[in-house]
């Protein structure tokens, strides 16, 4: 059980953590912090917290586990504020989108305490944000990445680890560089195209007829593009050097599909299209 | 009531716009046509068509419509084998997802009789293929986009027309070249894009861990990859030039993006994604 848990950022995350553990009867107190004191309120309001507090400091004192929900660009404040309100029991974990920007970070800012924290991220999110959007089952059968760095005592990741499988999620250890060139391919490349092609087509003459005759192909392609921008913002700032390669990679590949198109080579066209659908068939699943 | 419909390549498209008018009490006998006689039979067994036959010229003789629900590339084949067995009666309609090469197949192939062919695109699909992949309420609130030339007898948009709408679908009208130049923006990039990027990550030397990391955004935005490569092949071959213009055009706005990213510029990358998020969730609906 964990007794008192302070969230650092109430909203889909951090909110969707509180209620799932609320519901896995695995803790006691949840305390919200946060800039936005009318988030708090709703927060409460909605049962996804038990109080707040406008002070990290302060609200970090009896924790048991601290855990950031914030955007990576306030990463250094909040950890800045908490530095000084830390014992030794007190674990710390984050749920950002990239590790080595909130592990560098986390270095600098809690100097002999950076063992307690244990660099996290659940994959799993939805393109919606606020703490209206969280629900207990977000992290139901997703996965959670942890990148303990060689100084993480091991007793803070098992709590962490425990904590998550509370929440029905399977728990994988990558190093911190591997997870984000991973996570670069698979979640902050799809963003930036989703984002490019909203933007590229809303660029468009025909505009408004566009997105009439958008099918359901396209409302899921662009689904992402709802994200929240300040999140995606400060991931590019992050992960930048593992994105601007990916994005010059894919590039070539879609030159090669311009090529074939050019080329009229019906015979290279079907081969790229069905190795794309066997290997989607086959890794993601037909759904 | 349509007393005999002939529809052509009984898949997705053609066998759920059989089980959607059979639902509506619109149509009296539908014989299904194709190359696979096992595929025929299916849909006999599955009750969506009443029947088969090898012989499209036989079939479509005392057909009142016929539907072309075939890849582009087997379009100008098809139209060959109807040109002989057509009457004064008969009305043509096709599904096909680009309309300026089928109307020129259909122009030389049809002749005098190319009045009677009302060009058309249901916007409507899955990722799915094939006859059990029909379904009744594929077209319900969807919409479908007739393309009718100068030359394209008004009594025969009107049949069809109407037929669509007992599917639940409206009716749009749009030229030719204005259908094919805003369907390559809408559907098909977005399919290039994400067979593109599919093709790109299974090419990578992590390619198991992003697959095994994939969340729903990656799901969700290569949906579409797992679209039929025959189609596909083919819209590419008959809208190539649309198609390689806007490939062009969003490299340029993926320019943008990683200028903004090698540039750290927050402004600016929080403006890019923002803008799309208010694009998207205005016009497209936040789902």
């Amino acid at each position: 059980m964990i007794d008192r848990l302070v969230i650092i950022g109430v909203g889909l995350i951090g909110g969707s953590l509180s209620l799932a553990l609320k519901q896995a009867g695995a803790v006691g107190h949840v305390v919200g912090c946060g800039r936005d004191q009318a988030n708090l309120e709703k927060g409460v309001e909605l049962g996804v917290i038990d109080s707040y507090q406008m002070s990290i400091r302060d609200a970090v004192k009896d924790a048991d586990i601290v855990v950031l929900a914030v955007p990576l660009g306030a990463m250094r404040s909040v950890f800045e504020q908490i530095a000084g309100g830390l014992t030794d029991q007190t674990v710390i974990t984050d749920a950002g989108s990239a590790k080595a920007s909130v592990v560098k970070v986390a270095i600098e800012c809690l100097g002999d305490r950076v063992g307690q924290f244990v660099p996290g991220h659940p994959i799993a999110g939805t393109e919606k944000s606020g703490v209206e959007a969280g629900f207990s089952s977000l992290y139901t059968n997703k996965r959670v990445i942890l990148t303990p760095v060689d100084s993480t005592d091991q007793a803070a990741v098992n709590i962490i680890d425990k904590m998550w499988r509370q929440c029905g999620a399977s728990i994988e250890y990558l190093s911190v560089q591997h997870h984000d060139k991973v996570l670069a391919a698979t979640s902050h490349l799809p963003h930036m195209l989703a984002y490019a092609l909203v933007n590229f087509l809303s660029g468009l003459n025909e505009h408004d007829e566009i997105f009439k005759y958008a099918a359901g192909g396209f409302r899921d392609f662009t689904r992402i593009a709802s994200s929240d921008p300040v999140m995606w913002r400060d991931v590019c700032i992050s992960n930048g050097d593992a994105l601007l390669r990916l994005i010059e990679q894919y590039k070539d590949e879609l030159d090669q599909v311009s090529a074939a198109i050019r080329n009229q080579d019906a015979e290279h066209l079907l081969e790229l299209f069905g190795n794309a659908k066997t290997e989607r068939d086959s890794l993601v699943g037909n759904c």
